[in-house]
């Protein structure tokens, strides 16, 4: 998907804190040799994960988000914060499954690797990177998240059980209904 | 999953264009009374548009994403500017088929609300709206997209392609994929 002509003639900074920075960008395109000026908010890559337990099952967290003001069921997910030399994402996925659920992989279990998607490439480079782990179980140190996070329950639902919550709309955000459609594609999970 | 204990105790602008803002909001929880900082780029709501011809197969659009440096397969999706007394989303969604693809609903066609989504709601309140179009046909007056669009092809694919297409990581666009999970649930679509 890359090409050459992606070029940033200039680019101008906005807006910086810890968690996200703006920037008014100038850009040519494959399409378009004239620079075109976008405004795009960068932010840190995460990793999503789709927990299966050895009955099938898939672990999601109900927290609240603040920005929605709402509360709602999901997959777990967590920002990469920085790749060390023997870190990878999938590390990073099997840390962030047993801060926020207490789940861990199983001994012989396996990380399968389901590419990745943009959340809204329209204004943001944000980019998930997906996992499925499978199986996973409860792991006896518990969950360990932080303050930052609000993750107020935590549960198994079978395939059917997940596929009523995005058919009613009860899951709503992009990360779980992303991975979701991946799972199906690749035919690693079958509903009714 | 409204609560009214989501009150904002606070809020400062940080930055503000024509396309976002952010603010950072001091906010308290169903679960937390103490007021949390949070940093939210608020934008426009968009709708999400399912477009699909009497032979089952849906129209997607091949556009220039400058965000992410990347030209990408997805569904047709327009930001809400603003509605009036007698227009609605199903109106912005069948004017943004118009324009991005060429498409309209057919005579006797119709349009089924999908529910909604979140593209990231761990830092954003962007909110997709989104539509299955059923039939489209290819309309007299072409497309009409404007220059801060770079769509560059059109095309039908059948839905064991999108299958493929989301299997192999062609499709990676929370639009396109959540849009996808969401027809899949409800039994709008079947594949293989």
């Amino acid at each position: 998907m890359k090409n050459e002509k992606w070029e940033t003639v200039s680019s101008a900074l906005r807006f910086v804190d810890d968690h996200l920075s703006v920037e008014t960008e100038a850009v040519t395109t494959p399409a378009r040799a004239d620079a075109r000026e976008w405004t795009v908010v960068h932010r840190k890559s995460a990793v999503v994960i789709a927990a299966m337990t050895v009955e099938g099952k898939f672990v999601l967290i109900r927290q609240e988000r603040i920005p929605i003001r709402q509360t709602i069921w999901e997959m777990p997910a967590g920002q990469v914060d920085q790749l060390c030399g023997s870190g990878s994402f999938k590390d990073v996925a099997l840390r962030e499954l047993r801060e926020e659920t207490g789940y861990e992989l199983a001994p012989g279990g396996e990380a399968i690797f389901l590419g990745d998607f943009f959340c809204s490439p329209g204004f943001t480079d944000e980019r998930e990177f997906l996992f499925l782990l499978k199986p996973v179980r409860r792991s006896t140190a518990g969950q360990a998240h932080t303050q930052a996070e609000a993750i107020i329950d935590c549960r198994e639902f079978s395939p059917d059980e997940i596929t009523a919550m995005i058919a009613e709309g009860t899951i709503r955000d992009a990360n779980t209904l992303s991975t979701w459609a991946r799972l199906l594609a690749r035919k690693l999970v079958r509903v009714g």
